[in-house]
């Protein structure tokens, strides 16, 4: 029996991606060959690399505005050190917003290279907000924000104004809700949330802002060297670039990112409602700056877990434990999940209810 | 119809990978999950990280030796520069042997982080051969050559002795033939040639050797800081490791290196026997110093280039093509090529020369 998978990444992804990716392992394109043993230069492939990255920026709606689409390894952690080491001047300064684990991880790394200003941070509410009302130095090299905290359950609904480059790392909400995306500059995501298996990570990146700040760059390090190899400066991630495009198209052929986003407003609405309705749930995070991706929430008598648990695990839910940070629970429903999915879980609180 | 697929990497695989490779895109462990869609933390995959990790370090005959192993991303390039960042000291040296194309990028790197010593280079030669007779500094921070040259098809046979630690790109011979592995400190490979698809890249570094150069390094890049990690500093490539590890089962249940290493000296002297009977035919690197992995040959006449290729491309065989530095052809045998598909091969080479 297929699960109905909950966890927070890797990731739910649609099942006709799991589909035509298993026959892909098999043979390829009717090539005869699997996608695993194919050459990244091979003609079949080139065009795999190039319709994902031009798709990517389409979806964003920033084709034809100067960005350029990589498909790179390492994940997200490897591009809290590239940011830096591409956008920091030596002597210069950063700009970071903490609003979580991730965020953390990305200023230490920031750190290393220089100055590195935290404009806000909501720690001590142990993240349970996205902090507000805070300045940007307009002398930084650039802001740097994390969009949506798969941990804590918050998203990020408005977007500061500033004269500096945005650096975003969108790794758990990326094509799932509109944004004018040309106001960011950079934006990177590891696949493996809504957009891919883990293994690869997409770079959207203004090709202006580079090749600016005067340092030398090892050359995997290097984004403007990546842009320049068409995202092949070495054997990209295949099967992963592979699911990643295949994936791009499904979220295409619903309509784009406006129609996904209808469907995760509604997936959202559906849950956050049964956990603001059932007596027995709190949600975790402060409601303006609730995720529509990553619902926290918490049973208030912690004595109801295991009728809980029980009943999820029986419904053929997996991944809903929380991150230890938080405790409690943690539905991810990123755009792959199915709304009927989001009512096996909310069908199994009313039921928790009426049990106990 | 299934091809002989000589690939240079990405490369071929054992069928019965892909096979079960397939399947678990479709459900994993019978969990009713995609190996797409699991969690690197849940249990399942920790078992295969963990498998993968201790597999390979048997294989190669390092277990209980101080050596730890790591299956990372980014390839061989980003091992190119993670070298020095670990081993090179601050104002230190690194003694590189310059054997070809991915010798020169590993120099290229390294030169980033201070005194880059070529001890000995045949490029003049178009690498056409191993450098031999050179001396290492032994004052050097490290050594590091490459073990086979995948563009030119040469391959070192005898490894020099030396006082300072050896670093060794593997990435076209890894578990292709037995050595003993504990005369090397830090030995990096590509998973994409004899050991899985593209994303992921295998690491085997004694401990001792870590964490003494002084220099701060991006936690990323940072060896010591992936070891303590369990390889899960990050996300890592979930299927590109699981299928490395069906790959490295494969090879284990086939006998281990050394049963492979004999088929794959068979191969290949079924192969060069044929380039040195053949009157058409000749080899592309010195015959003391050809690689069993990869072989480079040329036709005398290149006139006979057009009746070659339509030969072996009616007989099914793709990725023959050599690389543009040396022209000709490359035929790539690594473990996962029967020895049939060199066979019908060698009859294509054949039926070449009773038809000119």
């Amino acid at each position: 029996m297929k699960k109905h998978n909950y966890s927070a990444g890797p990731s739910i992804l649609p099942q006709e991606v799991f589909e035509k990716a298993s026959q892909a392992v098999l043979n390829f394109n009717n090539s005869g060959l699997s996608i695993l043993e194919i050459s990244h230069r091979s003609k079949d492939f080139v065009a795999v690399m190039d319709e994902a990255r031009s798709l990517a920026l389409e979806l964003l709606g920033l084709e034809g505005k100067g960005y350029q689409a990589l498909f790179l390894q390492g994940g997200a952690s490897t591009a809290f050190l590239m940011a830096p080491y591409n956008l920091m001047k030596e002597n210069g300064k950063a700009a970071y917003l903490d609003s979580g684990t991730w965020a953390t991880a990305a200023i230490k790394e920031a750190k290393l290279f220089g100055e590195t200003v935290v404009v806000a941070s909501s720690k001590e509410e142990n993240y349970n907000h996205i902090p507000k009302g805070y300045t940007i130095p307009s002398d930084a090299d650039y802001f740097h924000c994390t969009s949506n905290n798969t941990i804590f359950g918050t998203q990020i609904k408005d977007f500061p104004a500033t004269n500096v480059p945005v650096v975003c790392d969108m790794s758990s909400d990326i094509f799932s809700r509109q944004l004018d995306f040309s106001k960011f500059d950079l934006i990177y995501a590891g696949a493996q949330k809504n957009m891919g298996p883990a293994g690869t990570t997409l770079v959207v990146v203004k090709e202006e802002i580079l090749e600016k700040n005067g340092r030398t760059i090892p050359s995997m390090l290097d984004y403007a060297k990546h842009i320049k190899a068409e995202s092949m400066y070495n054997t990209p991630s295949v099967f992963a670039v592979y699911v990643s495009l295949l994936t791009l198209q499904w979220i295409k052929a619903k309509g784009g990112v406006e129609a996904v986003e209808k469907l995760n407003d509604a997936k959202a609405a559906l849950l956050y409602a049964e956990i603001d309705r059932n007596p027995l749930f709190k949600g975790a995070a402060v409601v303006e700056d609730r995720s529509k991706m990553n619902v926290t929430f918490l049973l208030n008598n912690p004595d109801h877990a295991a009728a809980f648990d029980a009943l999820w695990k029986e419904a053929g839910i997996s991944g809903l434990p929380g991150h230890r940070s938080v405790g409690g629970y943690r539905a991810s429903i990123y755009n792959a999940m199915p709304i009927e999915s989001v009512q096996v879980l909310v069908d199994v609180m009313k039921a928790l209810e009426s049990k106990v």
